[in-house]
């Protein structure tokens, strides 16, 4: 099938080595990895942001076309980098998408004196969409696209620009968020979270990783725009639009490879020095949706409430800094070590190191420290799916306990299997960590077996596939 | 009617005076004001806690009876207070209720890292409301009631426990806050959440000010309980229950009779040394729910977008001191005090002072402003109602504007009137009160007029009786 997938972040990021030779490195992010499915078995042509200066002297080079790359399977793919305003994207990236977007999907903003909005951002916000739609309008017009995959809450308004322009185009969104109910989106003046609204309903479907997200984004529909929803379909103004729910997930076959590499054993190897009787591990973005000072203090709670676990117990936290351009996450980041600190300086004991505390990206150690834990705690106060959730029990050798927040997509997926905790409940989730940690072994077995077929059933695959099959039926539905 | 009115403050907070002798002062706030009414038309017992030391004293000597009272239009009722334990009812009032649910209910908490659960608070809120309900049963045994009214978001609890203790018994409960959606809700673990709606919904009718609060209501029930929903009927396990929406509003024959009062005539001629060309008033607690520091900013953006109202517009600022116990407000007090002085002390200029801010609560002072703005100012982040927005307009005599928030429950019934301002939106807010300045005289007029009018022929006396009508409908309807 002709694709035209259309992301803030491109599957590479472009550079020059030492040599000055022009280096092409693969992007970050699950979003990335998980589109990546797609090149082998479709034609492509992928939209991004030119985001390095590399980036911008290459998309300078194309002159406007697409150039051809290699997928990581050797698939062929076409790359299309859309080199925006430097002040324009700043302000797009760095004030509206996050973390204004973002604060405001994850219920994050204390409302009191937050967020401060600030109109040029909004027309940023719609400067760059623009950007994006006239370059999806283009490749319609070469014929690439049987079919546009937008992706997540970068790309709100391009939908409606392309819709103006190309009435009959083959439209879908897939929004990675929670979807917050119609109240938060009041965050936003009328006609800017009206245009988010219309933007979506552009499209011939709308996708979330959960039906509450999904229910949720009909529900704002109806209360901010008045659509009427009749089961899946939303519509205003005459104009219908399906929306559907498919949960994200990951690759069995490539974790596997890669749980079995060399660096991944190496990093297992050196994972401890002296490795305590059982790890409590968490692996995050330190995002303040993540809720790590939380679980943190929930160790803490641990130690105080089952003194038992003293000295034997060790929380291992491998977190990768996440948006230090952005001054909510830099504080974020700093409250983590001081959590941290505080809870080492009153319980760590004669060698013993309650929180290990590690801050930086290095996906072989976290690949090694997935294999290991005898407990993954997730406890994200709000969050799309979370993939931490799928990945630590899919590659796991130990049994391992997942503790999963109740306000995570994948909780609508994992919660039999898991232990389901309040993000907001300190007290509660010191004591599911004493649960997760005292489970009988059976249990523990037999819930993490359930939890990785879970996973090897419903990969990465299947939802590309979901995707694109509620993109021909919805245009089936629509009689488009 | 015999009715029972259940409320956190009652009409009366007693005291000693210089020479020892007990006095009773009424007591503060909206709600009680506005249910004086009820006294001289019915038969009634007020249940209400034990505040001050001589309320405590009260409630000893009376050893569990209601003592005979005289409402301020002489009109005789039976007054109870419940003296519950001190420690657990500072933690229901100023830890659960204040802040914790009233920030769930207005959006507040940046929920990154607030709020901190407390679980021993939440059973002092079941402790004290335990106390409510236990005198509520007496009562009824004594026969004191053909119905029970319970008031607002302090006493979610007691109408379930009513209700296991005495099945048939005819049970109301209003609402006087946002009611969030479902999502915030989960800001409480399942345990606590849950209980407040089966608490709720333990009644035979629940009222809200606005369509928009009850719809959240019956969503959150819904979402959270798995309730269904059959227009304003709640239906969980069988058990029935009615929604209802009516706006509270004043007394505007007492409104009128204060006006014209000396303590407002001579404050009147107080209120400024030198009256500025123009005024736009605010009135509000110094609650973080008002949004005073943004209308501060707002007032320095109209300075800086439009120089021609400078040395010509004063903002004046009658704030109450608000909860001066609670940590949050106290540092919400001071982020006020701050923003007044910056803005002053970028713009203040000639003898002008730009923010004139008044900390102290004088409602002759009030009334008195009421009668002499020009533009009245109620930007709150979320509101119940505001019953500032009727209370102004009621008593000005200058055809003043209202620029009012989205979010205030006041903005259902008068938004064809004011000029609507999102609460978030500085710029937004900015411009508004410039139309709201620039406005014509005989379209300031007409609006004016039109909200008089709205508040004479939509009074107390009409909330009042639409309460009872609810309650009696709602028996029918449930066949009780």
């Amino acid at each position: 099938m002709k694709l035209v997938v259309v992301s803030n972040r491109g599957p590479l990021v472009y550079g020059r080595d030492d040599d000055g030779r022009r280096t092409a490195k693969r992007g970050g992010g699950g979003l990335v990895t998980a589109l990546r499915g797609l090149l082998s078995r479709h034609d492509v042509t992928w939209i991004a942001s030119a985001i390095s200066e590399e980036d911008r002297a290459v998309a300078a080079e194309a002159r406007g076309n697409a150039i051809e790359e290699t997928g990581h399977d050797g698939s062929r793919y076409r790359l299309r980098l859309v080199a925006h305003d430097p002040q324009a994207y700043d302000r797009y990236y760095n004030t509206v998408a996050n973390p204004l977007l973002w604060f405001l999907h994850h219920y994050l903003w204390g409302l009191a004196e937050q967020p401060q909005l600030d109109v040029r951002a909004w027309a940023s916000y719609e400067e760059v969409n623009r950007g994006f739609a006239d370059a999806v309008v283009d490749e319609l017009d070469r014929g690439s696209a049987g079919g546009v995959l937008f992706h997540d809450y970068h790309l709100y308004l391009a939908p409606a620009m392309v819709r103006r322009a190309r009435a009959d185009a083959a439209l879908a969104h897939f929004v990675h968020v929670p979807w917050p109910q119609s109240d938060y989106w009041r965050v936003l003046p009328s006609a800017c979270r009206d245009e988010v609204h219309e933007g979506l309903l552009a499209n011939d479907v709308v996708g979330f990783h959960t039906e509450r997200w999904r229910r949720n984004f009909a529900g704002s529909c109806a209360d901010l725009l008045g659509a009427t929803v009749d089961g899946d379909v939303i519509e205003v103004s005459g104009r219908r639009t399906v929306t559907a729910s498919h949960p994200i997930s990951v690759d069995p076959a490539e974790f596997d490879d890669f749980a079995g590499a060399d660096a991944v054993r190496r990093a297992g190897e050196h994972l401890f020095a002296d490795r305590p009787e059982r790890v409590i591990l968490r692996v995050d973005r330190t995002d303040p949706s993540k809720n790590v000072v939380r679980g943190f203090r929930a160790f803490g709670a641990l130690l105080d409430r089952h003194p038992e676990h003293r000295g034997r117990v060790t929380m291992l936290a491998l977190l990768d800094p996440s948006r230090q351009d952005i001054p909510e996450y830099v504080e974020y980041l700093a409250a983590i070590e001081r959590e941290a600190a505080v809870v080492n300086a009153r319980h760590a004991d004669d060698g013993w190191l309650p929180i290990d505390l590690r801050i930086r990206d290095d996906f072989a150690q976290t690949v090694a420290a997935y294999r290991d834990f005898d407990v993954l705690l997730v406890n994200a106060v709000f969050d799309g799916l979370n993939l931490v959730a799928k990945e630590g029990p899919l590659v796991n050798r130990r049994d391992g306990v997942l503790v999963l927040s109740e306000n995570t997509g994948a909780h609508e997926e994992l919660a039999s299997w898991a232990i389901t905790v309040n993000p907001f409940d300190v007290d509660g989730q010191a004591e599911a960590l004493h649960d997760a940690l005292m489970l009988e072994p059976e249990e523990r077995r037999a819930r993490a077996e359930a939890i990785r077929a879970h996973v090897r059933t419903h990969d990465v695959a299947a939802w590309i596939d979901a995707q694109l099959g509620d993109l021909r039926g919805a245009r089936t539905t629509l009689g488009a």
